[in-house]
């Protein structure tokens, strides 16, 4: 790639914008600044679809803001970089990621915690310094989404959210690995490190919860329980190493803590919540086993949402409660161990992709995803 | 000690029996039955008084009953023992512990947990098979407490409750490993595995808050705050490692987890909440640190209080939230450890006792404790 001709300077490109909440993205020219100071602008090979992203679109009120160029979930190729940058250089194969790890803070050089304090995580409408990069044809400043911003040909990256991967995986592959997916896998691989032979509760079998039946498949769980509203996830669950379901819509008066009791002799020894709501979590922590049942909850609720535990079964059971940002994942460290794990055909990620369609059919996958017909569809910048 | 004019028969001996909800224990002589299939008969040298045994004497509704045998901390030697036991013979010197350790099942066999599946953990007013080996005088069944039934001179106890020891440890520094203090040590050492120079909040420097700062001590914390109401808890407290202090009086319209936070930088690694209240829980996890921050339940909140995180706080966070039964310590295999522990000087027992009294002024010790003048007092049985 010869990027003496666009380097340091603005490119102009197409990408797919969020105008208004709720309505389908449109794409238009947009131009894109080069890369300040510890950044990087990435030329994006393909995005996949996250239902975040699909949240954020049709969100009406703050933190939603428009116009602003959505998409997190993706890989790309380094077109150039910014003062002061050195661990990245133009060709890099990178998948950026929406979780900053700086490498050199208390939390990203500590084994234990994958929560940059240089860069706190948050949901910002900006760059790391407050700015945009994007403006469209009509000198409109447009929003960041998640530090990515990835449904356009050319992006700007802090590198603390950019993980260089070897391009030896496809990028339908890697994209996948920049949010759900991970945080799935992350989540029984890190959060919980599930142990071979163990039970594991999964509510909510979508992409992430897929991932996590995944995740707990590569550590050996042998009994994997999916809980899904949607009695068809069963079949599609299968394939992600699920071996028992619970159709929560058949439960009738019953609590599913007391169905999943039931079903394990007295608790899962791993509960995942994947859907984002604060009494499933009740229920998963009410049938994750006493002594050492860990509950770990990745599902976003609405802001305020409030979780209500009961202060004697707290004290009495010896269970552990965990939140799982990114799956407990650290970006730079973790990241190359999975794509090295689907390397070696032990990671399966082809499952996950159900569709491709090219930036201009952006809008058929978010109505796949809404219609539950997709699971991943990878948008393509080039096709 | 010749025990052939005793084992198999009933003995009569003196106790102090919680007669009425609120009033002073009474010194009466029971007949004690001999242990049936599975229990040993246990002459108490002394007992240690511990918070839980004032509730229970002080509490009006169930699962208060009365006439009862209070008493849970506590030491002593094998008089005789039921069919079928084999692990402990006439002689042994013996720790009582509420929480029982069968040995075999799924969880006394597991590293993790501490909770007996055979003999399931409750406040039960029985032996586990459901009925009472002592009366009193005209007849009439007396209560046990705790499965040990500790202020008599003779007690009866399953052998699922009761861990041998070596009797190199003075009694009056045995008896406090029965409960309050393995509780609090455990919580620092098995259940947070607090890490050599981290940071500690200690919610409530009652004994088992000040145990958890002998715990946090051993284990090499180097910051070890205490937080409490009454301000002459400080120098207390640093003779058991706490190095810092707020008083909960002294903070005005601010958090406690908004000054802990200050003081720590950002949150400490491990919180404890020792007083048994829902709110100061919400507070030890608000100021537990960001990724890796573990808080530790150890309180006892009154029946039905509930808990309330921040669903969005979990999530995001990667905090550990707890709960910690007898700190965690596996009964048979732990306590020996501990008392090894207090042999070569590490683990610091004799600053616990603050009193000693006989038998016959068991309310001195009930007195003392209520008046906070006391950490434990140890009653004698022979003096």
């Amino acid at each position: 790639m010869d990027n003496s001709t666009t380097s340091g300077k603005p490119i102009r490109c197409r990408a797919a914008i969020a105008r208004k909440a709720g309505e389908p993205l449109v794409i238009e020219e947009v131009i894109v600044a080069p890369p300040k100071a510890g950044e990087v602008r990435i030329k994006i090979i393909c995005s996949s679809l996250c239902h975040s992203d699909i949240t954020f679109l049709k969100l009406k009120d703050p933190p939603a803001c428009f116009p602003r160029i959505l998409g997190h979930e993706s890989v790309g190729v380094v077109e150039s970089v910014g003062d002061g940058v050195t661990a990245f250089v133009e060709g890099d194969t990178v998948v950026p990621i929406f979780l900053p790890d700086c490498a050199e803070c208390r939390d990203c050089t500590s084994n234990k915690s994958n929560l940059c304090s240089t860069f706190p995580f948050k949901v910002s409408p900006w760059m790391h310094d407050g700015s945009s990069r994007f403006t469209d044809l009509k000198g409109e400043t447009l929003y960041h989404f998640l530090f990515v911003s990835s449904f356009t040909e050319y992006t700007v990256v802090h590198t603390a959210n950019v993980t260089k991967i070897d391009p030896v995986i496809p990028p339908s592959r890697a994209c996948l690995l920049s949010c759900g997916v991970s945080t799935g896998v992350g989540a029984a691989w890190r959060s919980a490190n599930v142990e071979a032979g163990s039970t594991v509760a999964i509510f909510g079998l979508g992409s992430i919860g897929l991932a996590v039946a995944e995740g707990a498949r590569l550590c050996g769980a042998t009994k994997i329980i999916g809980i899904d509203v949607n009695p068809e996830k069963y079949e599609i669950g299968k394939r992600f190493g699920v071996t028992d379901f619970v159709d929560t819509r058949s439960c009738g008066e019953r609590r599913l803590s007391e169905i999943i009791n039931e079903m394990t002799g007295g608790g899962a020894d791993y509960c995942f919540e994947c859907v984002g709501k604060a009494s499933l979590v009740e229920e998963a922590y009410a049938c994750c086993r006493k002594g050492w049942g860990k509950t770990v909850v990745l599902g976003v609720d609405k802001p305020g949402a409030q979780l209500t535990l009961s202060s004697f079964e707290v004290l009495h059971t010896g269970k552990a409660l965990l939140g799982s940002l990114f799956g407990g994942l650290k970006p730079k460290s973790d990241i190359p161990i999975l794509i090295k794990r689907y390397i070696d055909q032990e990671l399966e990620l082809d499952k996950f992709v159900t569709h491709e369609v090219s930036l201009d059919d952006i809008n058929k996958a978010i109505d796949l995803l809404l219609e539950g017909k997709s699971l991943r569809c990878v948008i393509w910048m080039d096709k």
